[in-house]
């Protein structure tokens, strides 16, 4: 098991072309956000705009729409309720799952409509929805990031047990393309089809709702917009940001709130550009 | 009558385990907020989320979802005219009453639904809603903070004759667990069964509509996050907290809004934390 | 003619009472916001809550409590549609017509419900409609803020003449008491019975949508807390302390925007209190 | 072609006249902003109020009404499903565009209505309305901020092709005035009929969206305000401005968000005015 460090960082996060634009820099589709989970998607939305993706659009209840142009009207929205085919074929990376509820038609409609090249992240409520119903996963790129109870309710393997063996029975069976399993607890670890790696920063300062969907949201920022790096790299370096970013505030704070983690994005990545 | 000092604050604000997540740090549900109301549970929601509560929800008219989701996405919201028992049973620390109006039915059903070893704070609205319709108080533990009217209305003594006799009276005939009172006045007192205590702290700077609603939610938050701590010096602690900060901001400012106190709230904590 | 300056500041922003509460700042009411300008009512509220009144209600459209609990969750809503007399009756400072378009039936239920030791500030469209129905001023203790031409369609004078003369040939005719008129231009000037004042201060960079509003607001805020100074008095610093700010504000910026005017309320009113 | 330098901001931005109101400033119409879209039109109005306008008003989906007064109670709304002639004929900009999505009618009907003397800035979904339906020019002064790929659909020369001549040939044609062309790209070009424009600042951290709807409020803000300055030298300031507030933010920064940018123009305006 390798030790991430920030030497991850200046690998992934490099100074842009001028020659660019914000198409360069992808886009990414949020789905999730029922009616009572509406802040989910604000936190994977403030998060992948503030990382950096060239594009963000949230599909989620329409309830949601005013809360998320309240903090970013940098994002478009749509109702996830209607046909979501068109725009999670135009996306680049799709991260499905935060506050999704129990809306398994949205999770089988979005499996069965991306393509293997995409990137989709799988979080939350979508992880339990799988493992519940023994959903086949998609033929696209994926990236899982479940907590530790989540996994154990999609690998069958107790929290005790997990380990890299788990993983490579999972990953042999079910996966069309080996995924990318953020494995969140603390020490979070990235299981990869090049190893595994333990984040050796982060602390209980960042136990509150909604740190892990602004994980998954720099997650899918950085996979948007450093798509031509190895997926793995930009998930290592998204993970490493998300838990640093917190370590630096939680000098001077007891607990680190997710939407301060976002706030800080750019002025941290700004440090590791090269 | 003891008065209290920043010494509870050492002992209350301890550093968290390493080994600890969002559930380690309590399930709040804060229930209030009727159309004209709304703004009480957004305050009761940022001090509980500020104070480091692991998850919060708020039960309130559906009006006020955008508004929460506005200042706060880390929360979750629900309709508190649906059946709120299951969300009740799920949690560690109910607040109830801030905002709340003339449901008196959300009152009694909270009252009946919630177990004997739960926190209930039972703040504003609700505590007039007892007194006008002789409620008896629910068999959990229990923390009311009224201001000297409300103190009035419930026990049936003048504001001039309010005195720890009068509350043992109360107590002794109504209560099936020994409450804790908070009883708001330009230096708080804190009745409890280990005896009364009185904040030396706090000003006139605070006299402004929400400040309540900011007190019973880090009340809310301290009660859920410091679980293990006995409950009478979490409160204690809350309540110091909660005038200290605004002493703080006072130094600078004619009048201290309730929305500042929250926010000042991570940093605050992280100076006394041990 | 009597040129104001910060002296004004020093006599009234008072230290205030260890002993007291929100009820002791006042209850200021106002009404305005209409679907198409519900801006309006927002800047008055952070105005008149900034500026340290006790507790705060919005009557509104609908549609705007969503946006003003965004702002400022420590005011309460209410449906301007809904009868009003007791929220009218209940406060001691009512401001009525930042924003509130053509709706005459609540400027004539406001009017006839208001008592003669309220005090009552009329704002914006409300002047209009005044002027334009030939509305009869209530009993009320009265503050009108009008800008040139809307005091030109209240007094018939034209800008060019406006006068001294013309105020008290208004005065001794339409009022039972004798109004306050803050007339709104570059060097604004206050008419009262006991003298005219200007305001040597403020500048163009205010010169932006809202900053009315805004004014209005901390005549609101400043008329209902310091309710045992004389109102001339009151008037005059809140009119003061608006421009102050501004010119403060102006060092760095070209333009001023009534929202920043607002939050620099508790700071700079701190510098002054004695 | 000639390179801009911050010379432009010293002969545009002048310091304000004391004997000035914010109807010397301008009267601002943004339309746009469908329900999917609404943020474009929220960064349109942040950029033109913080820029200086006198009066901005967003013609929009009610849907998103809340949303801009959550960023900005100092618009006004309307709905722009309702006829807008009386508001476009009283405004002295009409911004155009953002987030306008398929209303084809709305565009005919403001290019309809617009007089000769008024100045229409086209943008966004606007810009590719036209192209598509090959819509007639409107009379007035016009403003047109394509991206290079909105210009090849409008101009029918391929990205690659894109220079002085193929503007002169489509000035020529479908014109009735000399229409401003801000072509946005990596430096920016500004084609006018004194000559063509090039921005040499700006760059790769401001590839993210709503970039381009906070440039058209800008040149909103700036063309409204500067109503006496030749509309090409505002048109190029307004350019200059937003990426020059960019540069700035990037120091510190890897992205810059057009929030952000428009944040801070009041402060950046101050630097230059004379």
């Amino acid at each position: 098991m390798e030790k991430l460090s920030e030497q991850i960082l200046y690998q992934v996060i490099k100074n842009r072309a001028n020659d660019s634009h914000k198409g360069t820099y992808g886009r990414v589709l949020i789905i999730g956000g029922t009616k009572q989970f509406g802040g989910a998607v604000i936190m994977n939305a403030l998060a992948a705009v503030n990382s950096g993706a060239g594009l963000v659009t949230v599909a989620t209840d329409p309830i949601n729409f005013t809360a998320i142009h309240s903090h970013l009207p940098e994002t478009m929205v749509m109702d996830f309720n209607d046909d979501l085919t068109h725009a999670i074929q135009a996306s680049d990376v799709i991260l499905i799952g935060s506050g999704l509820g129990d809306r398994l038609d949205i999770v089988k409609h979005t499996f069965s409509a991306v393509f293997a090249k995409q990137i989709l992240i799988v979080d939350g409520s979508a992880l339990t929805l799988v493992a519940e119903h023994h959903l086949p996963w998609p033929k696209s790129r994926l990236i899982l990031t479940p907590h530790q109870m989540e996994w154990q309710r999609l690998s069958g393997v107790s929290v005790e047990q997990q380990s890299f063996e788990a993983f490579n029975i999972l990953a042999r069976e079910k996966f069309i393309q080996k995924p990318i399993i953020v494995l969140k607890q603390f020490h979070t670890q990235v299981y990869t089809n090049k190893g595994i790696y333990e984040l050796p920063i982060g602390g209980p300062y960042q136990a509150t709702g909604g740190m892990g969907d602004t994980l998954a949201g720099i997650i899918a920022g950085f996979a948007a917009q450093f798509l031509l790096t190895p997926l793995i790299d930009t998930t290592l370096a998204a993970v490493y940001s998300h838990s640093a970013i917190a370590d630096e505030l939680a000098h001077t704070q007891y607990v680190t709130l997710p939407t301060q983690i976002s706030a800080a994005l750019p002025r941290f990545m700004k440090r590791y550009a090269n």
